[in-house]
């Protein structure tokens, strides 16, 4: 099918889904639930398949692993879907009231952004997540998975498409992409006349793509190269816990704890107490001269950082960069010039330092003696995460569902006019 | 100078900008208008050449007035930019405060969206607003001005680079680009690394090349196609006037009317009383078959409409499409398949009627009961424009200061660790 069909599809779709109330949105995202489960055998199939073919491929452990579905992961992908069904819809939400000098009334009303476009690769529990979301704030959605996990996804659409249709919903809402060939992606960042927004789901090269090609607003995150900084005052023994859990409690992931900053007046002290404790987990520390000084020959795993490239590497791996610093300021500099602005922390008893770091450290989220493992749809409220932004338009940190949303202006009078 | 260096200057001024009290921005702000006047001179004199180049190229008289200067448009300019400094400071506004059951508490907190960078055309006055506003909201901005007004445009940003040394900001908050070669525009596109919004004043050719050439988000908006629907329940007396209203106060701007809509139940009493009203102004109605049935001969004004065109054109002049139709529905389709979603109202006397129009036009405003021209920052209290928006990310509608604003989350706990 040509794209633009599927664009114009999708439009409205998405008029009829803004229409929606919340009990009829409610009762597709619990058929999806429900099908997922009765349709498991066709999409375990489906996904098998994907993943034979993957082997042939001769692709990585961990690959094969992210593509593979299984009935507990098909479950857990139905209780996303029941727990989505379960959060407060923000459609029709109407705020920011005000009644004008000449009588006139004003409020807004939240609306959806309208047709999303989700480019992700092969993970097929996306699939149902995003189209939950989606559906749950009234938005269609065009989604555009990897090649690798096509079959997988064609077999979830179905499912999809049968509990939109339960709920007397359009089917056109959700819409998959199967031309897997790249050009269809070049060509989906470009339909500016029927997608509203664009969310990358993926690396790097993924976001640069959609930055560079797309003529419609992408939303661009989910990397970080993530700091904590101990502070003089700072409570060593928390603060050592704060570290550690940063950096391995889920190494791979985008909130996790690339680098390490410790004021040097508490170094000599510090730095040997959260190396022991990192060496629990094999920890590798790239340090620069003054910490591998106090660190080395004791902790073995410590070697010289390569300045030119470690602080601006986002490791997804048991890796830490450590430096010592001599000031609030120098770590101020230091975060500003190598943050990807995702998750920023302190580790301080000092309020000055302490409102100073959260004044100027401009990331979109930042901890004060928490570990940054928190920046996280889940973990702040939000029930649910489409992605967490990076950047400064429309929406910063975690995106849930209010966040896939918009407003409109409502303007109530009897017979004013402006001259 | 390079664009880049202009980037890197920007991105530096902007961060000790997001650290400035309001006290401080104000006593610039204040600088700048007193500067305004007391620099008229230099400003006049720069302004004479820009008008006397205009001139010399025989450009049409409605632009040459666009670009004048003269004392009492100086003086509203600073009177503006006074207004700006008398406006509630959106940045460090804290807000969405949670505590969660695990003991973190949680806030957001307003800041800058970073670094501005404004294409506008032959308007010496949006220089000095947008640097207003822009110092206001702790953002720096890279102007690109016309060619036209260049003269004027350094004159004024050597008072406003006088006015920020005056408060001690850095001058490189307000950076103008000087090459006027258009190709860089399409370099400061690109400049992605350094500027967080663009934000074009202009025609529809500009937000075009915008759209298509940025890898920065883009503001669009400024234009509109706008309907007002009268429905058959109407106060006739009061729709003839808010349609009168929307399309004559002003007619050459974004919220001004283009299409009529009217009930076929009212069609034959409201069309020759509204086109009266309009004859007043030389209104000409380029009208539907019904319509102009109804209306010709008595009306000379009246012509059939250009089905292929007229439905699809901003008129921004004394010229009005009028349509009847049979239902609120065909209404609705008919708006939603022309509006430009910029300002779309509805007259009529029905709560349901009303109510669903409210839920189904979707644009930036929708209005009940009263004219379209409301659409306005200042109208609408923000008491202060940067642009109107008609795209679904970030902002709707009129933006004012918060609109120029981002967020962080800030976390705070006790040495919490997540598992």
């Amino acid at each position: 099918m040509e794209l633009t069909t599927i664009g114009r599809r999708a439009r409205a779709a998405s008029r009829q889904l803004a229409r929606a109330d919340t009990a009829r949105k409610n009762t597709a995202l619990l058929a999806l639930a429900d099908g997922l489960l009765a349709c498991q055998d066709e999409i375990l199939r489906a996904n098998a398949a994907d993943v034979a073919q993957a082997r042939e491929r001769n692709v990585e452990a961990y690959f094969v692993d992210r593509l593979t579905l299984n009935l507990p992961r098909l479950q857990n992908m139905a209780q996303d879907v029941r727990a989505v069904a379960g959060l407060p819809d923000p459609i029709g939400e109407q705020f920011d009231h005000a009644a004008l000098p000449n009588g006139l009334r004003l409020h807004k009303r939240r609306v959806p952004l309208g047709v999303l476009g989700v480019i992700y690769e092969a993970r097929p529990n996306v699939t149902s997540d995003i189209a939950a979301l989606a559906l749950k704030s009234g938005n269609a959605v065009i989604l555009r998975g990897g090649s690798d996990n096509l079959n997988s996804n064609k077999a979830l659409v179905t499912v999809i498409h049968q509990a939109l249709r339960q709920a007397d919903l359009p089917a056109d809402a959700v819409q998959l992409i199967e031309d897997t060939d790249r050009a269809r992606i070049l060509e989906l960042l470009k339909l500016s006349d029927y997608v509203d927004l664009i969310i990358p789901r993926g690396g790097a090269a993924l976001h640069k793509l959609c930055r560079d090609h797309s003529t419609i607003p992408v939303i661009t995150g989910g990397m970080g190269i993530n700091h904590i900084y101990v502070d003089a005052t700072a409570d060593q023994d928390k603060a050592a816990e704060v570290v550690f859990n940063a950096k391995v409690s889920k190494p791979t992931v985008c909130n996790a704890l690339c680098t390490l900053l410790v004021h040097a007046d508490i170094a000599a002290t510090f730095l040997p107490r959260v190396a022991r404790r990192l060496a629990d987990k094999d920890v590798e520390l790239r340090c620069d001269e003054r910490a591998l000084a106090i660190l080395s020959p004791a902790y073995p795993l410590a070697r010289l950082a390569n300045d030119a490239t470690d602080w601006d590497t986002e490791w997804l791996a048991l890796i830490l960069g450590v430096k010592v610093v001599d000031s609030l300021d120098e770590a101020i500099a230091f975060i500003q010039a190598h943050t990807m602005e995702h998750s920023d922390g302190i580790c301080s008893q000092d309020p000055q330092a302490i409102a100073r770091f959260v004044s100027e450290v401009d990331s979109s989220a930042v901890f004060v003696n928490a570990s940054t493992r928190f920046n996280d749809g889940g973990q702040f409220g939000l029930g649910a995460e489409v992605a967490i932004s990076t950047q400064r338009i429309h929406a910063r940190g975690p995106m849930g569902l209010r966040e896939l949303t918009s407003y409109k202006w409502v303007c109530e009078g009897d017979g004013h006019v402006r001259w």
